[in-house]
């Protein structure tokens, strides 16, 4: 997140920013990334362009922060062991949710193919705050002993759980629900880690 | 593969097929899938557009077919371990190929979402012999008594590469090389398998 946006989306409440991504969510499932316009979001919210435009500076980061804003429901809590924190993080959504939002993801994952504006700010506001939360977890599993600190495999979490996720609506045609996580957490992430 | 799609194939030399295969990957390098036309293949490989369409149906089969033609250049041999099977899978492309293959998966990833005919010709000719392939490996391994049978893993060892393949781009923005690749199952295939 840069300072200059930091600034400019204090102005609004929590309450109204929350009300605006949640808004831009819903249309994204209704028309998808393509179709979405500003002019949209500022009549479905009762906003002006002018304001959506100086709060988010634009569509790609408006989708992203809505995105991560929805991600970040859960706080990144210690439970105590790794196979807790894993859990935790498969967990805070229901099954429903899960399956809209992997949907919204991949209609996003192919509107970022070619969109420099959106890959980036998938970069700064999704993926690096996922990895960020992911070397956490691991270092308090290093911390209690559990995982050695040298483990190759810790360099990989992230692509065996991406992996995880795609593959189950890609190979099985199912979606990731979270018994479906869960069973693959303890199949391959923490054997994979030696925990 | 359909009985009705052998039948129609036998009727052109291997070498003639092989010529076509290339033609269609080059044509689809340069165009993409959605710009691609019967007609441009049909004139880049100097045959008629009847041809095409009685030997494969469409365009979503030939370019399935063209793929699959490409990957099964490498025999499935039993190498005799388990890892040396799993680093035959990934490095039979060398990695200026693994790069432009990677590239053209991805952008068929791209067409396949909304477009049935391509994913069900996806799913018969690319995953399902993928899947097979992966299902023999395995069934070698737990043979040489290399792997438990009942190891919770060996339903994912398909998940797991996949993430390795699609993370390493979307995530570290790197290209799948053969070290990379190698890696990753040293790292975390054979570990979750407990081989």
């Amino acid at each position: 997140m840069t300072e200059a946006a930091t600034v400019r989306r204090s102005r609004i409440t929590p309450e109204r920013e929350a009300e605006l991504y949640t808004a831009v969510l819903d249309l994204l499932r209704e028309v998808g990334y393509d179709a979405l316009t500003m002019d949209a979001v500022a009549a479905r919210t009762k906003s002006s362009k002018a304001t959506l435009y100086r709060q988010w500076g634009g569509k790609a980061e408006l989708v992203a922060r809505a995105m991560g804003h929805q991600k970040r429901g859960h706080a990144d809590v210690d439970t105590g062991s790794l196979r807790g924190d894993f859990y935790a993080m498969v967990t805070h959504s229901d099954d429903c949710q899960m399956e809209q939002n992997s949907a919204l993801m991949r209609g996003l994952a192919m509107a970022i193919h070619g969109n420099p504006d959106l890959l980036r700010a998938f970069r700064e506001l999704i993926i690096e705050p996922e990895l960020a939360e992911m070397r956490r977890v691991l270092q308090r599993a290093v911390d209690r002993g559990e995982i050695r600190p040298d483990n190759p495999a810790m360099d990989y979490v992230v692509h065996m759980m991406i992996g995880g996720f795609a593959a189950r609506t890609m190979i099985d045609e199912l979606p990731p629900t979270q018994a479906y996580l869960t069973s693959y957490i303890d199949a391959v992430v923490l054997p994979a880690l030696g925990a």
